[in-house]
């Protein structure tokens, strides 16, 4: 399938990590639940280290933790090829789940399908340890304007 | 619009409260930030009282926030309109955010569109104090099989 | 739930009618089966004449029958409440399909969720003649940037 | 990113188009618009040849035109992969349009998320002559129940 590698990442995973632990601090209180693991042209991976306080009825990893994984996937796409705005926000987020998965590390392979001028389309496959497919996500974030050439320096 | 008012509640919003404190502690660690507050034929009343936990950058409340509280949403339509199953599963969710959101009391109003034998279809409105939408979504819940007719004593 | 009866069309269904003919016309190509039926303040009502060529197997109307329907709906919130600019576009449509409708006339109840600068949120409720849901979909329309005061005249 | 390569296909794209013919005449009136062009485990891939009749207001290929691709796409997934049951039927789809089209031959390119007892997952990259995405979609579809072994004979 078609990929955008003519996009060019503006900041590493590590330079990411810096970034939300600073301006999102809500998500990693303790540890690392959430880190972005790798980012590519026209892509990134992120990670949940899903533990207990992930988990749903059944013991299973829960919705809202895997759609905060997705969420998250579209955010670090936006900061890594848009620039460090942290306020860009998500503005519509469809997600099936179609397997359970238990406690543990959960991959989300995102992939950018539009970087526009104003908006920003992406879709995740967050797949288990057996690297069968848990979730599939598809967002759209608000990419911020450019402020005087700040946004990417 | 159309409501499905010919459906019948099995269970009361105090009872839902009970259930999902029992079945899923970790929604409300230490104060009731997501709740049941009415339940009604063909719809449910769900609240999330929104603090610094649920903030995202820039201060407003954060995505996974209000997806959650349309999970929760969904949850309790199947609890209360299906029968006490802890164990129905969200199959699918859509959400569309159009407004930022303070911290605060913030209301999801559910509708059911469709209950059938294995699958639940709703929506809701989310909105925040001054009644404005600040998201809606729409989404699909499993209906677990009856068990030999215990699913609902 | 809460309507966005602040808002305030500036186009009536009847002049919409000749607005989509006029730009459209592969949409009603002999007879008028997508029209526009009413719009009010915040929402519009759109109808579905649905005939042999509406129908897939199992003689059901389609589901591109109802998606049509579904962005025509959307359509008509955009050019009734922005302006008459044809080249506004669908960014995201996310689709429903709750119940089995046979040919007839089925209307379509929209509601605009979010009328921003640039983006337009709505959703609709899919009726058949019974005043059961058929189908349900959210969806967002780009709104063209004002032309010097001319989009609306 | 994770295929369902151990799913094997039941039919042919070229049997799956003369039971597209039989079964659904509307879609194809005089000319082969719609058509399977590849079936291979865990996925296909389907093809518009969009003519005037697909286009919209801007001379640019319809939603609705590529919704119905995308709607095709995931009812050859079934077909293909659970047998020739004509009554599947879409449960849900969400669909993003991120860039225009002229008219010419669109391809789009499909992958089973998950094939279950009673429903099927599954995205579709729809892509222009060019390459490049012109739309993306995730759909749900029934899975009609196994009648007395003969639904794949």
């Amino acid at each position: 399938m078609p990929a955008q590698s003519n996009l060019k990442p503006v900041l590493t995973a590590a330079e990411i990590n810096v970034l939300m632990d600073t301006v999102y601090p809500q998500l990693n209180e303790q540890f690392k639940y959430y880190q972005a693991i790798d980012v590519f042209p026209g892509g990134c991976i992120v990670r949940l280290n899903a533990g207990a306080r992930h988990l749903r009825p059944g013991g299973t990893v829960s919705g809202p933790s895997l759609f905060t994984l997705a969420d998250i996937g579209g955010y670090v796409c936006v900061l890594s090829h848009a620039g460090p705005d942290a306020l860009s926000v998500t503005v519509n987020l469809d997600i099936n789940f179609v397997r359970k998965a238990e406690a543990g590390p959960i991959d989300g392979h995102c992939r950018i399908l539009k970087l526009g001028k104003s908006l920003m389309v992406f879709d995740i496959d967050i797949v288990g340890p057996d690297q069968q497919t848990i979730a599939h996500a598809t967002g759209t974030y608000s990419v911020p304007p450019k402020r005087n050439g700040d946004a990417v320096k």
